[in-house]
């Protein structure tokens, strides 16, 4: 292998990274612009404009994920006599979240406090890792079916004739996937993967090891 | 590592792909049974029941996908005078089929036809195999978002008070997400990927070594 190989990677890594940036930004920025000019903006008082920070938060919860963006829909559902959790929106959203805490509190256990011996935890690493991606691809599948759903309540009969709110809000949904195809390449490249620091090894946590699970070793 | 190992990893595999075929079987039928008992069945007349033809080819195409979906929808659509492609449902849609037609192409091109060099290859092959799980998981949103629209163009009024049509294309929407996280899991794993033969030997395709490009060898 030559010289060069280990540059051109940490130079394509950084554009890579780069871009993943760009996409998911401008994801936020188009989301915040779309509620702010086309939807009335945003609010904390059961009023339609509470259900706008819904979207923001959920899809700046691809960055922090807050449970704000839930209590703003049940708020606003309760307020206009809306049933909650009929769509499928809800229904991806709602797996999503429970997910999410699962993920959350089982990982807790077995990395923050010492309550699993080291082959449980080897053992779960790989299924954690897995469990995030599979976290951010669902937060991706559930932002479509809401964009999907909340175009269809509100420009219903402008939509087909490419309406520039709905225009914007597909480019929103394919920003989304862009940035979710990057991200998860970018996560799952070997090449790409940082190596195990001292601390990690002396914990035994090397992650290469543990994510290569009980595969049967090279010769 | 004792014996019992590889043996638990087998059985494991086995029951995994068991679960995957059951929850890809229950989401054709399902898709079959709401369109069949709900949407009035299939024809090939322009008639609305040829737009069911979509979804189900759509979802079947998942394990063998074909062109005829797509035809049916335009198809449809003209006889009616809707517009095309306006709504995230058909961007996301004909990005998937456009990200298909590509894999299918490039896949020949570096792999059945004898046109590029080894080192070419051995670099494309992950992006190939990469890009074969993105498709399958953009075929799985395309469905999520082709649900909700389908759905809230056809029982808005009642979708909210749970009819027994929304509760059932729901189940079908999160049966797909299943689905397509279980064979995911199955794709990626290390443990479960099969051996080359000696035939993948002998045309320096050996899966294992091409797929983890140019990551440094483990001592």
């Amino acid at each position: 292998m030559d010289e060069s190989s280990p540059r051109n990677g940490r130079t394509m890594f950084a554009c890579l990274v780069g871009v993943s940036q760009v996409l998911g930004l401008a994801s936020v920025v188009l989301t915040g612009v779309w509620l702010g000019q086309y939807r009335g903006g945003f609010a904390w008082d059961a009023s339609p404009q509470e259900f706008n920070l819904h979207p923001l938060c959920m899809v700046l919860g691809l960055v922090f994920l807050q449970g704000d963006g839930f209590v703003a829909v049940f708020d606003v559902h309760r307020a206009s006599k809306i049933p909650d959790m009929y769509s499928l929106h809800s229904w991806c959203g709602m797996a999503t979240f429970i997910l999410f805490c699962v993920q959350w509190v089982v990982g807790l256990m077995f990395f923050l406090f010492p309550v699993t011996s080291s082959w449980l935890r080897a053992a779960y690493l790989p299924i954690h890792v897995f469990c995030g991606l599979v976290l951010l691809v669902m937060c991706i599948g559930s932002c479509l079916t809401g964009i999907t759903e909340k175009l269809l309540f509100t420009i219903a009969p402008t939509y087909s004739l490419f309406a520039s709110e709905g225009v914007m809000a597909n480019v929103l949904g394919i920003l989304l996937v862009g940035y979710g195809v990057l991200l998860v390449y970018l996560v799952t490249k070997e090449e790409y993967r940082r190596p195990p620091n001292p601390e990690e090894e002396s914990l035994s946590v090397h992650f290469k090891t543990l994510t290569e699970g009980e595969s049967p070793t090279s010769p």
